[in-house]
């Protein structure tokens, strides 16, 4: 099981703001994704959790550090990996990096949660 | 019955993007929040339609022309009027509008559908 | 100066993603209207900022918990404080509450910044 | 000189809405990531073209039919070609695919723009 996932990003107009940067909420987007890549690299079916069990992951909590920001057609390694997991918790650890320099970084905290209850779900019952 | 709705707006960084202008996705954000209020004034309750009978409306066509870009900090109407019904489909022209300039302006059509079979659902269920 | 305020949004399905709620990074964009219109509230006029001094604000940090989600077409209360001022950043408290539930409450940190030069500018230049 | 670039995209949360697949105006980011390509392709320097003669691509016109929706995690090939070059504009012809059908396709009128003066550029300027 391989714990690290590396995502390459290019940014286009619509990852911009007026500032002439990315915006600050689409390097959320960008985690999102890498999460879900790391997720099916570890051998779990996303989409039939979703569709057979009616699980899904839902964030609790974002902590996220701008260091720098990128720019138009930049292009961009989100780095993912987990950080802590406890029986009702993963925190992943991810990164926004250009060349050698992180951009962004922050740990996100997700919990596994039953859909139709809006009931949190043991992640025991998802991965080891 | 009116059939016509102004949705007032102001343009923020996340509308925006590198040019310096609103992004040209993100006038049919705006387009869909000024149909739903159009929709709500004729007083079809669209979370009742979805929750109790899994009926929504979806997008089958956009035309879309822009004359003007918006810009930060802008102050924007959004009018939405019916143009045309038929058994199946309903056709809104809306306008983004700046004092008296028509920045964008467009004729978005839609049918209702049926969420659980993916199914058209004739408008006459809904609406008169 | 009133050092809070109240910002009013609806949610629309441009707001929300396939679990049927609000995406996670969406808070971030009501958040960054809220901390506009306290900006602009407490007498400070961005634009003028942005255009004749080349100034604009810029996030620093993030830390955000989301304890329920809001839900399609749920009314929404953005609530803006300032929480902390030093000579570099500033540190807005906001919330995101439907009815008297606290949804998603942030710390957003941002210092003000000089567009040409990317270099941070001190914020007894912009506001006392 | 290849006139068609085919972009591979997958679809996320963040691409998605409450009806549970790709919201409407998501595609055009992708037509505009897609655009973006073809025209690199074609060797044509966008960042230099921006940051040296300050010209970038504008929209001018949108037509997008909707005939099926992506879900989450599709794995969708984003066709882009050109249809027509004129002096002053150029319109892309493009296709959202999944598998062997098409999802939306949509014509899209572009001009080039001088960002500082607002104000159009001769195509031959910058393309044969």
């Amino acid at each position: 099981m391989k714990m690290e996932n590396q995502l390459k990003i290019k940014v286009y107009y619509s990852d911009t703001d007026a500032e002439g940067v990315v915006y600050y909420a689409n390097y959320l987007k960008w985690f999102e994704a890498g999460r879900t890549e790391l997720i099916d690299q570890m051998g779990i079916d996303l989409k039939a959790l979703r569709e057979k069990e009616n699980i899904v992951f839902a964030v609790k909590e974002v902590n996220c550090k701008y260091n720098a920001p990128a720019q138009l057609y930049d292009e961009i390694t989100i780095q993912t990996k987990i950080k802590e997991k406890t029986g009702a918790t993963i925190t992943f650890s991810q990164k926004a990096i250009r060349g050698e320099q992180v951009l962004v970084e922050s740990d996100i905290v997700l919990f596994a949660m039953d859909m139709k209850k809006f009931r949190p779900v043991k992640l025991s019952r998802i991965m080891l």
